[in-house]
């Protein structure tokens, strides 16, 4: 976990505010829960492996005869546990407080989450996220509206060019069974897929028929033998424009109307809204992709999944999903979900340095022996005016001291001696 | 805890945009720190009872041994915990950062802190904190700073009139030992002090003596007797105007010129400063209190304490006060600090409502039968053009439905029906 220092904390809170902004333009509204969450909703098998990178909380008041008998039940130790996403709770809140809420509720999360992640290169164990979710709306729309907002977003930090990948888990499901591989395949088969950007087809191959040969299934050699050869048809996909004939020419023959249907629709809204944004009427060239590969990890993905790309890098930016399934597990009834996550930590490294145009920012070089109540003062004045001031003792080396400040995002300065007054006073620009 | 739903949060938020302005603009500088810290640093005795109250993680990867073992050692099964508070956080990171820190640190800190309280009304397990502290600086500058900055923000928020009572811990030691409290008797009659506002100076000594008599130390009842004579001594304080006569009146006689000229020249260069922000130069009224029977409860603090005090409520707005020894617990070397905390709680209950008056907020209220993609490009445009904007299905009970969206802070609509376009749309005022 790490301390931000100022600049960084500047620039994190910079672009947060912007990504606020843009969402809530959108038409969301921002909700907050607690960072900690009843033990029991964290591990109720929606989280997926996240679950096993969960922070718990000590239960308070534990006796020895207590602490004794968890050594057979660690779990009785616990009765909290920190987030270790935005998902899951969401589905609690939207349960808990569904009354006082809109119909169709688009909700800003923008807050920490933790999971006990090995150390490694840029990956910490606390980081934000940024979520937008429509609860309440399973149409093509809700998708419509997450993709515009996401890149609209993506475009005011300066991260022009940002696209989507989309498919539909629906689409992966129908795929392998027409490829003949069992329910109880696919789970295994998905996680091999998932892999294609990084070993290509080849690769994806190779490494099912392994694992088909070391579980003893030879049923499935047939059904890996179609996916090689849809994998090598002699098609280049032409994504763009994005339309029902594209993702049709992706797919194996007579892929089920419904579910092409929604991504043309997901494709023909946000084109339209695209345009409307640009302020011109050519609605075919729109930042979507259909990808049938794209897999998105997490279990609780019902139908359409996303993934935010951008040229400047090879990793995603974020992704996101539909997930029906889970506002029922916590309320009961079932209502449809879906939710866009801007992965934070990565665009923040991203978007361009900028210091606070806004107003000037002074510092206020002084004498070890100006009094105090003139020196207030003259900061108060400055203040007043609109400035942000900083007071600094003079130090021997003026120079490092005006460097530091201007480090700090610094623009003027000015120095004061015990005589000086506001009339006096003499501010600069920096560097 | 507690969950916050949009009308609530969006107002959090803008209360805490600007306080952390108003703190920006004084020449303080944000920073954060990972919401949990190692155990021990947590335990290590600042805390006073906030450490009592802290949540603590479970420590990961525990064996049956393990939490057997834990049974005559609790502590062993936990090495992180929630923050209690933040100037534990702040002192470690201080120490660690110090190497990129300015010589006098100015520092903001906006954030959530977890105490075990039990649930009474207005009390919250996760509440947020909003912090300035001044680092190196051991003047008497660095106080007038802090409350100038903390006015300036009441100010700001609409909370004008806001004071500040304003004590020394070395003014309560002088005065109990002046009395004849020996110094181990010392800790138990601050309690007592501390309940001044509560149950009066009558009650304030008779609290003293039957405790003296419980405990069996006659030899106090001298120093009571002279506690009592000083309570009674037939002189209305006089507050206003601020000063060295005012606070010399306050105490006993004789007391140290240090300790007085630090008070007065905290007045002094708040008032100067108060001054040149309401731009004339009668300084003598400022919103400052001398109140020599401050205790505050932290025991951390080694000099300056304040509370602030605002004319609409009956308790305290925020506090906060000189803790010099505390740094040298994680640094190994002393360095002066000095703090203030604005209630954040309490105080975003007194700041009046206001809607976002900056943008226009439509809500687009559609028949189910309009085409996606012309219910976004209509969104987008006018969010383009600056709206913030909300889809919703036209249901029944219209009314109901502007009503709400009033309520969420949107200022107007239009209807759509299949037809309808951008040049149709006809935005009207909400209400």
């Amino acid at each position: 976990m790490r301390d931000f220092l100022p600049a960084e904390k500047a620039r994190r809170e910079r672009v947060l505010a912007v990504i606020r902004e843009r969402y809530r333009a959108h038409g969301f509204d921002e909700i907050e829960t607690p960072v900690v969450e009843e033990y029991a909703r964290l591990h109720a098998g929606i989280g997926g492996d996240n679950e096993k990178l969960a922070y718990n909380v000590l239960k308070r008041g534990l006796d020895a005869d207590a602490i004794r008998a968890a050594a057979d039940d660690p779990a009785s130790l616990t009765d909290l546990g920190l987030r270790y996403d935005l998902t899951v709770p969401l589905a609690r809140f939207y349960a808990t407080n569904r009354g006082h809420l809109p119909s169709v509720f688009r909700s800003i999360q923008i807050a920490p989450v933790w999971r006990a992640e090995r150390p490694q290169k840029g990956r910490y164990r606390q980081f934000v996220q940024c979520d937008i979710d429509i609860i309440g709306d399973g149409s093509a729309r809700a998708e419509a509206e997450l993709v515009v907002a996401t890149l609209d977003t993506l475009d005011a930090l300066g991260l022009e060019g940002g696209s989507v990948r989309i498919n539909d888990r629906r689409v992966l499901d129908w795929m392998l069974d027409s490829f003949g591989f069992g329910a109880e395949e696919r789970p295994g088969v998905l996680i091999t897929i998932d892999k294609l950007d990084k070993i290509g087809p080849e690769g994806i191959v190779a490494e099912l028929r392994e694992r088909a040969l070391r579980l003893g299934q030879g049923a499935d050699s047939a059904a890996i033998d179609a996916f090689e050869a849809f994998l090598r048809r002699p098609i280049t996909l032409e994504y763009h424009p994005y339309g029902e004939r594209q993702i049709r020419k992706a797919l194996p023959a007579d892929a089920p109307d419904e579910i092409v249907s929604h991504l043309v629709g997901i494709g023909a809204a946000a084109a339209a809204a695209r345009a409307a944004t640009a302020g011109d009427e050519v609605a075919g060239d729109i930042p979507l992709v259909f990808d049938p590969f794209l897999v998105r990890g997490m279990g609780y993905y019902t139908g359409t999944i996303f993934e935010l790309a951008h040229p400047s890098v090879d990793y995603s930016l974020g992704g996101g999903g539909r997930y029906d399934g889970m506002i029922g597990r916590f309320l009961g009834q079932e209502v449809p979900a879906v939710g866009f996550s801007i992965g934070f930590e990565r665009i923040v490294d991203l978007v361009a340095e900028q210091t606070d145009a806004a107003a000037p920012a002074v510092v206020l070089v002084h004498d070890r022996d100006v009094p105090e109540a003139g020196l207030l003062a003259l900061k108060a004045g400055l203040v007043r005016q609109g400035s942000r001031v900083r007071l600094e003792q003079r130090t021997k080396n003026l120079k490092a001291l005006l460097e530091r400040a201007a480090s700090d995002g610094y623009t003027a300065f000015a120095t004061v001696t015990a005589g000086t007054t506001a009339d006096d006073l003499e501010v600069k620009p920096l560097g």
